[in-house]
């Protein structure tokens, strides 16, 4: 679909209405009054900056970040930078966010078609109230596109799902690992915990913060998403919603993680250990695909765990 | 109403139907195999603990902590402590709670009103918002019975309201000392951001917390509570809700103080602050009337402060 | 075998030659010069006071906390709690431990085949290191004994190895789950990283630390066995010592949790997250076997977790 | 008085005798031995850096960080930032700081009134002792221009008297709101207790910390002040000195934020909370006016909050 | 001088005006409405409580904590442990503080003489100011008689003395050992560093904090006697009083540990370190003077290190 | 030896087999498809980056960073900085690390010396222990070169050795001023709890971490060494070993800081607090000898300490 992806960009490269995703969009004027647009390209090979001169009234006048555009420039040498010179935008609405943005490696299709079965195992109360809530159809498609987090682990699109079926298959081993557990209630909880992360994050501007992110949280989101479908469906029994309530509510464990209780029943001591776990070793892999110094140790150390770590795969 | 107080009790008082609240009541049997019923009666003076020998079957069947009771016994000297050595116990409804746990010394009537004086003073929707919720009148019995805390500060019926209302005052005169406030959001928030507390702790059994004191606690709890009355009055603005669910979200101002998000807005910092400034204070009147030495300094550290503390107002 | 059991002695009761474990034991003297030997007698079932007046020399003489002993006294009530006035010690060897202290559920004869199992699923030259280290006779005994701790989680005899084994079914999962896991490695690691709590706890002394549990730790001390079975084989290559020894050295996971380096290689951390979610369980499942109110909530906060926690199965 | 202001100037702009603030003078000589001079040089409205090539020995005997002068020089673009080449300096004497550094937003003779009529409002002995302190002539003109801090919040020529009585203005509504607290006291101790920043900060030096404040800091040079002033005036009550010290001793609410003591009486605990509402607020404020995005969230985290916070009034 | 020492009392013991130092006084009444005074009798080997029937009005007008009396009355067991029933109370100002409170086991005047010596050896302007300070003959005994600590290390009479004379050696031997120190300033520092605590605990009530340690603490006393005394002397350079306050401000160390600033000098850090290094290993010594186990182990983990210890001396 | 040393290097000089160690080595290509090699080149003096464009097989056959070698180029400005265009490269084996690496002020042979001689002064079996380990000729030499530190502290060419000897006469001092230190052992600590340093830092590769260093780290090698020694000597007392190892574990002093136990004996806690006292002089030394302002204050802050420090010795 696309001709030049950005990794592979060359100074001279002409650009033809290539697909990109405008980042970081803001209008300046030089010291002599001539006014510009300074922007970031963005696709799923990474980001550029670029730049645009003159721009006529009918652009400017629907430019900003998260539009998704068909770029007409040249990419040129400025400081050091590879640097796209544009002269002309247009606006673009049908194109697949995966071209645009780091995707997960799990196909989409595989991966809902998993959700699926899982809900399907489920007993009731327990499937009726999270089919309601994921298999919304509108709601399905933003749940699977949502990424896990703005870095450190799974950030990209499908990190949240991916995410989450990988804490399945753990859980359902658990379950029968340790006994007394509620198979039902770990499971449905752990599709639901990550939910909120639909509305946290800005999906196509850079993973950021929306403002609900910002103000709520995804955790206190998906409590209130829980707390409407029961209400909507009426007949779930509120011992039920309480406790599915507290494992989303203390699935980050501690208080100072961003809980606002702590782990008090098994299922949701479990979620939690679960997610650590999960999130840990993803956060783990993902750094190891950094730069390695030829002992195969990341040159940097992971943010996650403040050391260098040592990549457990061989060299490319 | 009540002819004796468990802090005037001496050796050799007989009680005749005297009103108390029944708390940690546990059944046992000696070593001989004979069965006795322990239990602590309460009344707002304090607590007092009771023995019932051979407790008959009409009485076993439905005595447990949180029942208001009529007993009738003996005040024993036992183990250098005073025990009600009991010989009967009456099932009771009617009776006031004031009688039976400390209270605040504000008129309950006189907070009401006030209360509703400053949800008059409210701009649109704020006032209808919060209306809905507070003065529903089941709701506001409880609203106003609510303590504060289990310890700590405002630990009384009606330690909700009074906190509520002196952090009400400081507000106002906030939203005017300081610029650009929205005083209807701060005044809204300052009204609703302890209510949970109607749920999180079991008035009748010692202020202990409730299941969903522990399971779901009184942030999000109230959350859930803001978002059903908007869900039903169907025409608040969702920029408000949001607005509103961040003042409650965050106004305990850190993660690891319970909070799932920290204060982001100007009314969300001054909740926060107001709310830290009246629970201090009152943290510290409440502790300076424990024990003091001759020079005025409490006999222990407050367990809010760490520190031994000197009383501001003279002896009594 | 024992004809009494600590916890169902009543007062009375007289004890004839009764196996027990001795702790606490202290010479005293009374005020007018009287000498007499306290201690506390252990069982399965629990411990109990017990005083010995006027111990003749050929009792006094060998006398001491970790000796087992066959009793004869009587049970009698003193200062409201059972004591044991004892008449006479023999000492004793050959008694079994398993009537002495409390154990582990899982026969020790089934934990040991599974132990062998693993061990030799493992390929070279972990099968050789680890078989060498364990599967010594006189090792093998101390360490199917060993708790793994002193209070918390697993804190009676043979709890390391019901640990280890719960861990290592679950390393085996993930090991599948995960890609690039080095699983000899991984079950390596497993089977050794507790195995310094063989000389970390007095089995016989209250599970209280030992001289080299306080000086040298079992972290340091498996190291330590470790390196000396390397050297002693000599034909084990030194990165796969190296990369062993990093697993048990990391696998408290942080500092301050006591490891002396952090995990840095995939397989180090995945031992350093199951080792927590296989404690952290086990925690909650012990400590909900403490008492429960009539909600299931117990009674005092969890050592582990710091709160009170729901008891996930039903009242015995 | 200037014509121009580092926020307007341009590349060419010529600068004959314009006053500014000489800061980070250091004295270098090229590779080939030439010698030059670099500084910044500072208004109100910024800072820009500065070369004076061969520069003349009459004017290199004076000239360091902190002078005042006048500068003849010209504005060039140099990599990528605006310089000044300097041609000529002369020093300056009479300059108003004003013109050089922030200044408050509150004019300085209302400050100074507002706080000589807070002084009269207060009782012997704290009037006395208060006014011999800050109305000393000399004094009250260091104090009505320090700065509160050197970043964070009141940075700027007047921010501790705008803090400081705003502080006041707080103090004085609480007094009335709580009971047993002591008016006089509690304004005396907000009147003083940032007085030691006259001499922590060097006001002409980028409000950098002074030798004093970082051996002795303003908290213990405030105590050393109020201390020799008690001495001065001979008849002030040693028990009122001890109440003041420990306010200001505390004022900073916790041993980790400084204070060599806590707050342990009402007044100390009130004084406390109301420089940690003021600042925190005023640090929201002044953050909120950095750049922000098009939703209204500054682009940086505030460095007092660590989280990006919302603008609460509308962009200019 | 006195004929019982507590640590020797034996049930039926009369004493007949046996000095003691008096504590935790307390006026009760029964019951019955029959007064008693409570109290705890101290000396250098204990402390024991006491009762006192019935007080005649001569004896209760006076008796309170920290008066030194002469007792008559006789020792009896009272609940398993010895108390004093008094039957007549002498006060008396003229008993040596050695036989009623622990001291230190150097001799005060060798200890005396080798202060002295020490500052004999300073260089001016130091040797004049802190002779000034320290060799008032007020301000001497006090000083020499002023425990370290309420309890962790040197509690006891003469403590501050002991543990200054120990640091000044070590600061000795490091003032030659190390460059660029400047010997007199780190031994003038050393001297007067914890001079505060002088004001700081009540020696004869139980080493508790004194109002003045409670508001203002022994760093602000310390610095505000230094400056006094600078003042009343004239003739001190300024900066020898600003770096010796910088020692004294900063010997904590760190701001959590209560210093109000931290230490920026080489003086400042070597006092900071032979301060920690002594207080540690005098803390070590006297927590290894508490019961040990049979291997030498103290019972008690160390309220210091947290942890139990290991004795480094042969059993007594 | 060496013509020019990095610190003097100017434009346009020309370097002819000039030794220099290798660093930071990195094969690139342009964007046109011509291979160059980027490098760090070093001596004792400093850092210089360089380029070798088309670098012949013969020399990027071995080329990488640790490698010695003579290099030919001219030194040149690029980017405003100094840059290295190198035309010609040849291994070298034989030159000192001296040259090359930044080192002790203190000459090795009268390290060694000093050290022999403190090794002599040991009684048995301490003397042989620590011989055995520290004069093997292999040994010692890496043990002489060995850093103390990455940064921070003795971070240079025999670092370890010189900070080593530094603690041990303050070591010596305090075993006679304190009562009860066993000398030996707390020398023989001393003398051995830095050895691991040797392996973990590679001192030709910018003092890096090495392998064992992240895996394993300095305290536990050395420990192994230690019990390495004392299983191949075979009459070492166990409790002598075991006291040593416990020295060599806890002398970071708290688990937070690295050590896997905390110090528990008198000679634990000493090495422990002198370790602490030498780094943390040393760690000043050093930092104070970065920039300083005209008063002496250095520009930046210590990264050991966080602050601004004041130097204690004149300018040079």
């Amino acid at each position: 679909m696309k001709s030049f992806y950005i990794s592979d960009l060359r100074p001279g490269d002409d650009l033809v209405n290539e697909l990109f995703l405008l980042q970081d969009v803001a209008s300046r004027t030089t010291k002599n009054g001539r006014p510009f647009l300074l922007f970031s390209a963005r696709d799923k090979t990474g980001t550029i900056s670029a730049v645009f001169w003159d721009v006529p009234e009918h652009i400017s006048s629907w430019v900003r970040s998260g539009e998704v555009v068909l770029l007409t420039g040249r990419a040129n040498n400025y400081k050091d930078s590879l640097q796209i010179s544009t002269t002309d935008l247009i606006q673009n609405t049908t194109s697949q966010m995966a071209e645009l943005l780091p995707s997960s490696q799990r196909p989409q299709a595989e991966m809902i078609a998993e959700l699926r079965q899982t809900i399907e195992s489920l007993s009731e109360p327990w499937q009726r109230l999270v089919s309601y809530i994921l298999l919304d159809k509108t709601f399905l498609t933003q749940y699977a596109n949502a990424p896990a987090a703005r870095q450190m682990h799974h950030a990209y699109i499908g990190g949240v799902l991916e995410h989450t079926l990988s804490m399945k298959t753990i859980a359902d081993f658990l379950a029968s690992h340790y006994p007394y557990v509620n198979r039902d209630l770990l499971i449905a909880g752990t599709l639901l915990h990550d939910m909120g992360k639909t509305v946290e994050y800005d999906v196509a501007g850079s993973f950021n913060f929306t403002e609900d992110g910002r103000l709520v949280g995804h955790i206190v989101r998906a409590i209130i998403m829980i707390e409407k479908a029961a209400q909507e469906l009426g007949d779930i029994p509120p011992e039920n919603v309480q406790q599915l309530v507290h494992l989303v509510a203390s699935h980050h464990g501690k208080l100072e993680w961003g809980s606002p209780t702590e782990p008090k029943t098994l299922e949701a001591l479990l979620l939690h250990q679960v997610d650590l776990l999960d999130s840990r070793v993803q956060g783990f892999l993902e750094h190891a695909q950094t730069d390695v110094d030829e002992n195969g140790w990341t040159v940097k150390p992971s943010p996650m765990f403040r050391n260098e770590i040592k990549r457990p795969f061989p060299a490319e």
